[in-house]
């Protein structure tokens, strides 16, 4: 583990956060989806920013280069908001790309720098074929990975075999994860999926019905998931209810230096803790039912936020496979590892669990925007802290301190931020 | 103009940089360019220093994704120098990649959240075709420019023709600037192109003269680059030999908290400014003869070192194009506007002149792996500034200050940099 504490100069809070709806748009582009973002922004600072005090840019993008075919997207982006001359630094840690470049605007205040920053994050995906966008996937794995024939969902379905075989878990605790995301989509109305599994069993047994087909007798979400009519094999364990989709999504944060935030709202969001680290591929993994990245950023960050896993009132987490939750809230020191799909088929990671975790509907079913991923993370925090969630908000009055977790690839790199309302 | 005045809130020095060579390795990786760069890194350390204490890296590259089939490449290059798992960050910013990772290494320890950073930037791009590489440069422009059918090489033959309309100008004063950097480069052992213009004519009329062919009279180097036949054009009035080369390469810093400098070598260089700015493509430029971004991060960057354009003794600026090189002289305030190219054929930026720029050979000669290049010019000033240049080195015993100008696309993103030996 880490051994410095890490500490901050100048402490840094968020005032404003915002995102564009996930999913799929045939007619919108970067441009568009950051625009909305960043209007969504803007919208949500309680007494109001101008845009003109906007220092700098950060932008997370994994890799519009091979989705969008164009790069240097910091003065586009820059340009489309009306922003130049300011500067624009894009930076990349594949699915965490946004993560970082929150950490990179958090620096770039604490400094001195600058004192107000613009972090964002952005991906288009859905301009390119399935079968494209995994192969751009691709490019964040670590190279021996996608040389060994590995794709995403086959290297989360060998590390859900290896969390089978050494803690006695099996598919349907994995379920469990699904349907609890599935349980929290329908409340966030940004979301890209936003039907529990329950309604999209009775839809597809009301269809079968109204076209004269056999109506298929599921009697529960479990059975449903269970069948492979309705939930087939991606890469065994990893069935299609196990993966997140392919995304189209944008996200902005505004910090501050800590000292003016009180100038924008009265109830800004502290940055507590902040944890980044890389780790080995699977081919040099110590185990696959560990991230060796996420534990030791968590560890930074509870360092520098003087908490522990315990001080963690809600979290979000990367679920790019339900399986990869699991493992997450065992290296963060939610649970013990092997203990963590026991949590969760207890219900202890549901809206109204003791660790409510992914309230968003996570990256299953807000969706996974890869480059957009980390800031909307912090994003659903913002108003989980802030007792601004709507249906979705975490019914506990002493709500104050969240994290989230972002991975990128196969665990190359992976950041742990902690916010604090104080 | 910028209108705050920028500081930091813990001074930064360099304690060390290195450079792997440049040029055209059929048989080399991004892996192995790095590696050379970070030993030859480590080696210029006077006192030394243990890679164990490095905090993190941050790492400039512009598009491996499309020119080596992979991407996320800042923990594989973390793993391959032993490092995991301290935290990687890639900056993208096209050509101006690596200067942005800088920045990012100076805020991340201006911060006080690390102390010790190490700072790269690499590119590989020969294992493509010339057209695959075009295409891949492509990314960078704005998109205007593309979709209107502009090459690099186009948009910057736009810019000199608009500069000799302007000013007077004519290819016998861009032929100044490629004189000079071939002159510069066969001093620097790291280069790309390590020949002069004159030996260059002298070998090719000695061929011909081997080979019993017509032996051309040239009658110095300007009727060389004159000639179509030695010199191409390649999108007029860009000249083969107006053009930086495709290369490979990588390059390191290592950057620690002021003060902890002394521990590390007795001739540090202070981070004496910073400025970094966006500008709009060429579609919305108010003029072709000058970049507004260049403009925006010098006035930014004498601002924090309470410095002006004739504080500067020694500097690097970004000659992908001959043209550009005046520009950016003009922009930096060396000059007055349409004053540049005067300067350059009186021989003010020569080795020996009294603004040495481009010390190293420039993109032209030294070569410009895009990724690595911001970092590769301030490796140059390292060496200027602490006497290290061996028989490239700027002949003035006060020489102290120095800056580097770094340029992403088409005038997207500009960083400037002014560095110190106090």
């Amino acid at each position: 583990m880490m051994s410095k504490k890490r500490r901050l100069g100048r402490g840094v809070a968020m005032v404003g956060a915002g995102m564009s709806r996930f999913g799929i748009f045939p007619d919108r582009d970067t441009k568009d989806l950051f625009t909305e973002a960043f209007q969504s922004m803007l919208a949500s600072v309680d007494k109001g920013a101008d845009p003109a005090d906007i220092d700098a840019l950060y932008l997370g993008n994994f890799t519009n280069d091979f989705f969008a075919g164009q790069s240097h997207w910091g003065p586009i982006l820059t340009d489309a908001l009306g922003m130049i001359p300011k500067p624009a630094t894009r930076t990349e840690g594949a699915c965490a790309s946004s993560a970082i470049a929150f950490r990179e605007g958090v620096f770039a205040i604490a400094s001195g720098f600058y004192d107000m920053v613009l972090v964002g994050g952005v991906e288009e995906m859905s301009k390119r074929s399935t079968a494209d966008v995994a192969e751009g996937l691709a490019l964040a794995a670590i190279p021996y990975e996608r040389q060994s024939g590995f794709t995403f969902p086959g290297v989360f379905g060998a590390i859900a075999t290896a969390y089978f075989d050494r803690y006695g878990a099996d598919r349907r605790h994995l379920m469990d994860v699904t349907i609890k995301s599935h349980d929290n989509a329908p409340l966030n109305p940004r979301a890209q999926y936003r039907s529990s599994i329950r309604t999209i069993m009775e839809s597809k047994a009301e269809r079968a019905r109204s076209k004269g087909e056999e109506v298929p007798e599921w009697e529960d979400e479990k059975e449903f998931l269970s069948d492979p009519r309705a939930n087939p094999v991606v890469a065994w364990p990893m069935h299609l209810f196990d993966c997140c989709p392919i995304s189209d999504g944008a996200c902005c944060i505004l910090l501050v230096g800590e000292e003016l935030a009180r100038q924008f709202t009265d109830a800004p969001l502290h940055v507590a803790g902040l944890g980044q680290a890389s780790g080995r591929g699977l081919h040099a993994a110590e185990t696959l039912t560990s991230f060796e990245a996420t534990r030791h950023a968590a560890a930074e960050a509870y360092g520098m936020a003087d908490m522990g896993p315990g001080d963690i009132q809600v979290a979000e987490v990367h679920d790019c496979f339900s399986v990869s939750e699991i493992l997450h809230l065992e290296d963060l020191g939610f649970y013990e590892p092997g203990e963590g799909y026991k949590a969760v088929s207890d219900g202890a990671t549901r809206l109204d669990g003791p660790k409510p975790v992914n309230t968003s509907g996570g990256l299953k079913c807000k969706g996974h925007p890869v480059g957009a991923t980390g800031v909307a993370q912090l994003v659903e925090l913002w108003e989980q802290l802030r007792h601004q969630a709507g249906d979705r908000q975490v019914p506990n009055a002493d709500l104050r301190v969240g994290a989230a977790q972002n991975l990128g690839g196969t665990g190359g790199t992976c950041t742990v931020t902690i916010l604090e309302r104080r």
